[in-house]
């Protein structure tokens, strides 16, 4: 039984039948640091995803505090579900700070008209940590999500580095947003950011002055044309949107669902989707396997007097790890 | 025998004698993907870590590309070795693109005065796929220069968030480099970087008008008093610097010393060199647990397959995963 006194079967369930209350909690199970609630959702995924399931297209928005992602996501979230057929979730990793453990933005509403549509599913994610990035937890939300029915799932993410290299590993399509004449567009320090992108939106055009939204976009579009391609057959492009008057929202979906059927019929799409799921399989691996070793008695016992030896640099921290791993594995030979 | 004809025994001895050679095949070692020659280099700085030590000073420079870090660090290394008894080591992280493995810097050319000075030692590291980071391996090649006799070592690293981080857990002091007027300072993507600096340098002061860097240091002045502080007792200072008429490098080497000696006072010191030790040692244990699991016959034969049904949607990621750990271990009761 889950702490909600739900058993994961019936929890399962009520996912699948698309009851938000009941992704909500089995969200929050993922997320939580205990082993115990984490065993629990993924006995819920687990159940999930023995089910067919639809087509699904997972994206990324991301981009530096100030760019705009919320009202962007806000506008983009509206044009989608002017499709009937889609539903859409969104997570929204909030990015705490490291340190202070403070938080910069707000929660739902930040986007209020998105909020209260039904076909819409909004959830804040600590990033506990993880500077500005998808939380750990990430990819198993973004599966429970299309196993409640969100055929459509963004995932917001603070453009900062590391984290959109993770953000990678578990989207389909990713927005890079940037403000028309910050001087990003010439600064090295985007280049890592800018060879994931998909597609660039210019964003708060209209705020700017038109010659330089026009700069930017040209920059931009001669930065990416210098980039080695992600996926053979795409080029993305740069796009002026502006979510208070909303010019490229259209645009920008348009370039979504056109990335989506030109890496569907090359292949990439599902090539790409088997290759994520690879890597989330060896997170998992690896995860498991240090749990077990660290639940192992004799290591718990041995643990705590070398590294003690260590601070105090009586054993170096190399000598150190192998005596212990040693005495409890053999060498492998 | 390493790969260089030399015996752990003999190359720790030439690093010890502080033979430069040595030291950069040692460091070769660390660096190498091949785990024959981690376990060499380990054995080399178990040697190394046996000898009593000196003193050492460790500093990490970040900002981001554009910011001056390698004229910085030149003028600052020149103003080190003006002290007789300091011996300089610089590791410049060299930020290769994750995906198109490309470079941006260049190597000792860059720091052509301070490279020919025979007290100076500088070693350009690839960052592997650590987006413009450390190294998984730069904390061992500061001990192995460390045991060289190198009493202060720069680590160069690039501004992009989990990079400081990460080089926050092998330094003891971090100067972040930041332009003037950039407007970095309004931009809450720096929070998380600023949190973790001891000192910040505006740069190339020469190339900007006076009211723009009076204005930048004060507005960066203003942010660092609303953050929690990093070390009690520490304020960090925002001191304007230019590596081509000299202004404020001086000033910058005399805060560190300072630094250097608040710290050293209150214990601070010593008590991060500690807590840096033990996460060193931690994250050597868990690449040996790992390390000695895939080594195992059983899962070795079993992982294609499991890993295989993954990919196919046949089996989840988290049961793949737990029948896998569990054909080779019991679970913990």
């Amino acid at each position: 039984m889950t702490r909600s006194g739900f058993s994961p079967g019936s929890l399962a369930e009520k996912v699948l039948a698309g009851d938000r209350s009941a992704l909500g909690r089995a969200i929050t199970l993922i997320e939580s640091g205990k082993s115990e609630h984490q065993e629990q959702a993924h006995a819920v995924l687990d159940r999930c995803l023995e089910r067919p399931r639809g087509d699904s297209f997972r994206i990324g928005i991301t981009g530096s505090p100030g760019a705009g992602k919320s009202t962007l996501i806000e506008a983009l979230g509206l044009e989608i579900l002017k499709e009937p057929r889609n539903r859409l979730a969104v997570l929204a990793i909030d990015p705490s700070s490291t340190r202070s453990g403070g938080s910069i933005l707000g929660d739902k509403a930040r986007m209020e008209r998105l909020a209260s549509r039904q076909e819409a599913f909004i959830r804040p994610s600590p990033s506990s940590g993880h500077l500005g990035g998808t939380s750990p937890r990430t990819h198993e939300a973004i599966l429970l999500c299309e196993a409640a029915g969100y055929n459509i799932v963004l995932v917001e993410t603070v453009g900062v580095g590391q984290s959109e290299i993770s953000v990678e590993a578990m989207v389909d399509y990713i927005l890079l947003l940037m403000l028309p004449g910050s001087g990003d567009e010439l600064q090295g320090i985007k280049r890592g950011i800018m060879e994931i992108a998909d597609g660039i939106a210019l964003t708060k055009t209209d705020e700017a002055p038109a010659k330089s939204v026009a700069n930017s976009r040209s920059a931009f579009a001669s930065a990416l044309s210098l980039l080695p391609k992600k996926h053979p057959g795409w080029s993305p492009s740069v796009i002026p949107v502006s979510s208070v008057n909303g010019e490229g929202i259209a645009g920008i979906w348009k370039d979504m669902r056109r990335f989506r059927s030109v890496l569907g019929e090359n292949g990439l799409f599902e090539e790409n989707r088997k290759k994520q799921l690879d890597k989330l399989f060896r997170s998992q691996v690896d995860e498991l396997l240090l749990k077990a070793f660290y639940a192992n008695a004799e290591l718990r016992s041995s643990l705590p007097a070398i590294a003690a030896a260590v601070r105090d640099e009586r054993v170096s921290p190399f000598s150190g790890a192998k005596r212990l791993v040693e005495s409890i594995i053999r060498s492998p030979r």
